[in-house]
């Protein structure tokens, strides 16, 4: 629907480099007239929905998904005393309907504890209906009066898969905090997006959670985008909305809980990790179009180079690739830019030399030759598909890699964190970790960091030269 | 989640039976605390994805799916006068975000034309980028101050499939209404729900339509429900968002749109037109479980007939069909109370005597029994399932025509539609509309009948004795 004219910025300016490719790849419209709300276009909207069939697939092995309503009633709303503490300056209030003004306020869910749980206070009755593990994916809204930006920060988050689980005790949800975060793991390696997984600080915890873990990854300016979280809530929204269960001796027990979330960060995440100066970079499973063949036509050819890429496409798609001959009336140079900047894996020339010769020249998203043989093409396309995977993985976990500095002086993490994370040591005390924060200006991120490859030896505090354990800190988005 | 206890009561009694199947076939629950608004049961949820799911496939062969913000700000939605006279009494209004009244309050969209027009506007330029066709599937809002019903009368729509399309011509617009037409035909044949297409009269179009196009069905107590509209826009809404094209000869023209919708009345009427005495009936492609096997076991034999139950599970997963054993430590007949009552297609028995005579036992949703020797089970099942299909067509569409009745007066046509539709003569006057109505206690559904069995030829007006053309009557829901 919009003619490429100009170019994409440099990627090294990253900020200029992602609002113009969204618009460029055609993923979103920001020019709706309201701050904060964007429009799916429809290619954007069918790399969404590559992204949570994804993540739907996961879930679906031991989730059941399902729907609950967006308005909740203010009295249900304010119930959790802490929940709604850490919500109150972000919720949309519907007031009226029609000329009418409403007897009871309708919050429009920020996220949906308190539209939920009140149900689960139905749904539960026994032991025997635990664990109990529910997904939905919908509209939430938050009233951001900070900057907004698409895809990251949001006034109606058009795509929050968020589960909520019931369990039997504190360690069952325990193990479920972990299994979820095993999922999200998984989620992300399909996206090829690697990720630091830690352990929320008190002050940073879900309003009413026990605490929180969550999923970060690294963005191109050196910045964390939190892409995943997963709450432990105790048996605080039990108690709230008398969620109870009759145990094997006959007694009532208030359940533990669990909910974990992602948004369209995940696609953010997705866009800004692979991208590159031409445009998108999607991995082969999350591409809408996997594979565009771009015939090189020469006038006296013409037919049999048409009729070859034809029967190249009908061979493809019969492997069950997403494949698209390119026929437009433009040169070939145009057509590899535009399907470059929608990140297609693979692209296929055809023209009378690879005919002559006999075989189809694949050129991946990372500019690689390689002639594949006509005979073999459908094997050839599939490695080709799972290599370019591969690589990928290994690009980003690389550069991922080199934004992780640590530091054993907050001298040292004020230089490293203009970068990256810094991995450092803190005592865990909130005195010191105000400290760092100021004189790093930066946050502190997690503790408890779920990644073989850090330290997790103690070593003493950066600030005040005690005992500490690791801790990562970063510039956050 | 819930118990089954007492029965379900007599379709006979439509409305106590539809109630009362939403939750004991665990379809939705319609305990959440806001008049309504209603919460989907993971069961009806799993129907829903195969509904939608049916209609995204028939879409997608020349639609695009996007996704448009959820609110509207007031300027926007106060543009079109007939629109907005249309729905300005059950609008949802966004005052307050956090403790603070917005500067423009924001709509729950009730639909979606004053979200999309406007970046329409944006989005079309030239001859070349018409055809546009594009569709989303979204929550919408009404505020029903009448009474409210699940899945039928709703303040949160959760599922409104809206298309939007834009053409040079009003004569292209036309023909896609005709080409929506088709679509919705083929939709509902898939669930094996008949319908009847008609124009509704000037009177009940949608705010702001040249002409509104609808598909009802009829439901167990012969009132008709309206599954589907298709609205020709005609230039109301370009002319008020300054939709323009360039033409061919370089001259800027308005454009001409239409818009189509279908919500979860589809679902309700899947569920209303099939189900029985004992629960849904389901068409095989839209069941979540198409098969459940219920091993019969005895003591003796136990461990064999378990076995022979998992192997046939595994070749029939194989075949690609949704199956299940029912290992419950339960009586056989508990399982088929509950997996009739989910409407699964086709339950297969499988117990010693079937071993040992090479069969297994199959008995399909209406209860017709059937042994299909072992080693050709995959093909059986599959034919099973073929004609059971066939067949809720078939009984399907008899039930409906015994709802059709023709009248040739006012009084015939006052008795007739107790039970149904009632095809009539009408000069198309209002005057004899408002007589029609009042006298025979239901509404003039639609004229320009499309249906092969309706007569079409003229007749008398059933008012005013003048010349008239067939029209449909009925009580609507």
């Amino acid at each position: 629907m919009e003619e490429d004219a100009g170019t994409l910025p440099s990627k090294k300016d990253f900020s200029a480099w992602y609002n113009d490719i969204l618009w460029r790849a055609e993923i979103m419209d920001v020019r709706y007239p309201v701050k904060g709300l964007y429009v799916w276009y429809p290619f954007g909207f069918a790399i969404r929905k590559r992204v949570y069939q994804t993540l739907r697939d996961l879930l679906d092995v031991d989730h059941e998904e399902a729907l609950f309503p967006l308005l909740i009633p203010e009295h249900e709303f304010m119930k959790e005393a802490e929940h709604i503490k850490g919500f109150e300056n972000e919720v949309y209030w519907v007031t009226h309907g029609g000329r009418n003004e409403l007897d009871v306020p309708l919050a429009l869910r920020p996220t949906s504890e308190t539209a939920i749980y009140p149900m689960y206070a139905l749904w539960v009755r026994s032991h025997a209906d635990l664990p109990l593990k529910i997904y939905q994916i919908v509209n939430t809204f938050r009233y951001e009066t900070r900057h907004t930006r698409p895809l990251i920060r949001l006034r109606e988050i058009t795509s929050f898969k968020e589960a909520h689980t019931v369990h039997a005790t504190w360690e069952d949800a325990e193990r479920q905090v972990e299994a979820a975060l095993d999922l999200y793991r998984r989620f992300y390696d399909r996206l090829c997006v690697p990720v630091l997984i830690s352990r929320r600080p008190d002050w940073d915890k879900f309003p009413g959670a026990d605490y929180t873990m969550a999923v970060d990854t690294i963005m191109p300016d050196g910045k964390t985008l939190q892409i995943g979280t997963v709450h432990h809530l105790g048996d605080q929204f039990s108690k709230t909305f008398g969620i109870t269960y009759e145990d094997v001796n006959g007694e009532q027990q208030y359940v533990y809980q669990t909910c974990y979330g992602i948004s369209e960060r995940s696609i953010a995440a997705l866009i800004s990790v692979h991208g590159d100066d031409r445009g998108l970079v999607l991995p082969p499973d999350l591409a809408p179009l996997q594979v565009v063949i771009v015939p090189i036509i020469v006038a006296r050819r013409r037919d049999e180079v048409i009729r070859a890429a034809g029967d190249l496409e009908e061979e493809l798609l019969g492997c069950g690739l997403r494949v698209k001959t390119d026929l437009r009336e433009i040169r070939p140079g145009a057509k590899y830019y535009h399907w470059e900047m929608r990140g297609v894996p693979l692209r296929i020339e055809i023209g009378p030399r690879d005919l002559d010769g006999g075989v189809v020249t694949a050129v991946n998203r990372y500019g690689e030759h390689a002639a594949i043989s006509r005979d073999q093409v459908a094997a050839g396309v599939a490695d080709m598909l799972a290599s370019f995977r591969d690589q990928m993985r290994e690009v980003a976990e690389t550069r991922m890699k080199e934004h992780i500095r640590t530091a054993d002086s907050l001298a040292d993490a004020a230089e490293s964190v203009k970068d990256g994370v810094v991995a450092v040591c803190w005592c865990g005390s909130a005195e010191c970790a105000d400290a760092i924060e100021e004189q790093v200006d930066a946050s502190i991120l997690g503790t408890d960091v779920r990644s073989s490859e850090m330290m997790t030896s103690a070593g003493t505090c950066i600030s005040c030269g005690r005992t500490g354990a690791l801790a990562l800190i970063s510039r956050t988005y």
